[in-house]
């Protein structure tokens, strides 16, 4: 199977956890794309400070300050990673900014339903919106006609916790909000290939599994996947699916989760 | 089949298209409920003439104020229900009240997405919150073990829209935001069911059919359903479903969803 392959890539969240993760694992490709953007609210901030070592290091990771949950900075950074790429356009964009809080159904509130959704479905919404110019041209830039990651693609990052059919481990947590924002997110990602699909752009929804960053361990119970062993599960994924996929709702090792 | 055989409901959204129906459709049973709690918006404007012409011949339809993208509504609406109510439960909850707004995915903006979810999705959170209380009240009145609509439910008046497997009429349009908004409620009404299942309470989404109400009939097409014959057949699920139905996603016919 070959290596993802891109020229471009925008990881959304890329300050710790999963986001990182992407970052760092892209560095270490044989071919590591010529640019990274890595998309977080606060780049000079303490949260940011192994992001910024790393991008002194790196020339190729362009730290990008980044609200998904603000439709100006959206457009803003658009506009930035528009004028780094010059004419080429962006082949990955990697929608991982994502937020929990652990309420139970009967303390769920209206804030925190529309805080989660904001940030989890809408911010998804918007920056496909907002990319779509440069996701096009990337798709029109490379050779082929199928669709793959390394051409055009859109990743969500969603969560087994938004399975309906399932209702992945329930007894560790309701969070309400999380769930109807992944669910939610999940039926994005279905609108967004079928729209997107004719531009050339494959969208996925993806599970990274229950992984040991501060998301997944906010519970009392030890996640039993590293970060680089996810990281590294998904892009294996990414590097593989193509027009089938495209749609579907995967975890980090491809198996097809139930809507 | 047994008639669903309620005391008390309440519908929201009762002034007109299916929310109207099901008032008139209780008016009609052989054993009518005894407190018909009919939410709307406005119940002194013109959109809710007809609903007052309804009340003013039938004096156990007890019309309530009620706005349910607003919790402070929906508590007022919860304390006048229950003193109403004395010291009785209520049986049924139908969250009808629902809005869409004709989006494609390239124009959707965060204030349709947060408008559309608040009404869609929170409503029927916050309002199974505040009648929890009222709900289980009638659960533990009522004679029998198990669930059934007659005894204490909730019912999420959902839409095949938010179908992700199945993606109905994506053709006919994309309305994004109810989309995402109804996959989001079916999301709740499964955590609803598994949390409420204790306290004797069912818990559904329904797809009415495609009805010929003002949203139903938006497009250039005409719905195939009147209102009548969709209440008459929701109603004829309701009567039936049980245990086994908790946590399901059926159609006005009573066939099972995918999610």
């Amino acid at each position: 199977m070959a290596e993802l392959c891109v020229r471009s890539v925008l990881v959304t969240g890329a300050n710790r956890g999963l986001g990182l993760g992407f970052v760092q694992h892209f560095l270490r490709m044989s071919k590591p794309p010529q640019w990274i953007f890595a998309g977080c609210r606060d780049p000079k901030g303490q949260r940011a400070q192994e992001l910024q070592n790393l991008a002194s290091k790196h020339p190729n990771i362009i730290i990008v300050p980044l609200e998904v949950a603000n439709p100006a900075s959206i457009k803003a950074t658009a506009a930035k990673v528009g004028e780094h790429l010059g004419g080429s356009g962006l082949n990955l964009l990697i929608n991982n900014a994502g937020m929990a809080k652990p309420k139970s159904l009967d303390n769920e509130t209206l804030e925190t339903m529309t805080q989660v959704y904001t940030t989890n479905t809408v911010g998804p919404l918007l920056m496909g919106q907002a990319f779509l110019p440069l996701l096009k041209k990337a798709a029109q830039g490379s050779p082929g006609s199928g669709l793959s990651c390394s051409k055009a693609a859109i990743v969500n990052m969603s969560s087994y916790a938004g399975s309906i059919q399932d209702m992945y481990v329930w007894d560790y947590g309701q969070v309400v909000s999380y769930r109807c924002s992944k669910a939610a997110l999940n039926m994005l990602s279905k609108c967004q290939s079928l729209t997107y699909k004719e531009h050339g752009i494959l969208c996925v929804a993806l599970h990274p599994g229950w992984v040991q960053t501060e998301m997944g361990a906010a519970g009392s119970l030890k996640p039993p996947l590293t970060v680089d062993e996810s990281v590294q599960g998904m892009l294996k994924v990414l590097s593989s699916i193509s027009e089938k996929e495209t749609g579907t709702f995967l975890d980090w090792e491809g198996k097809v989760i139930p809507w």
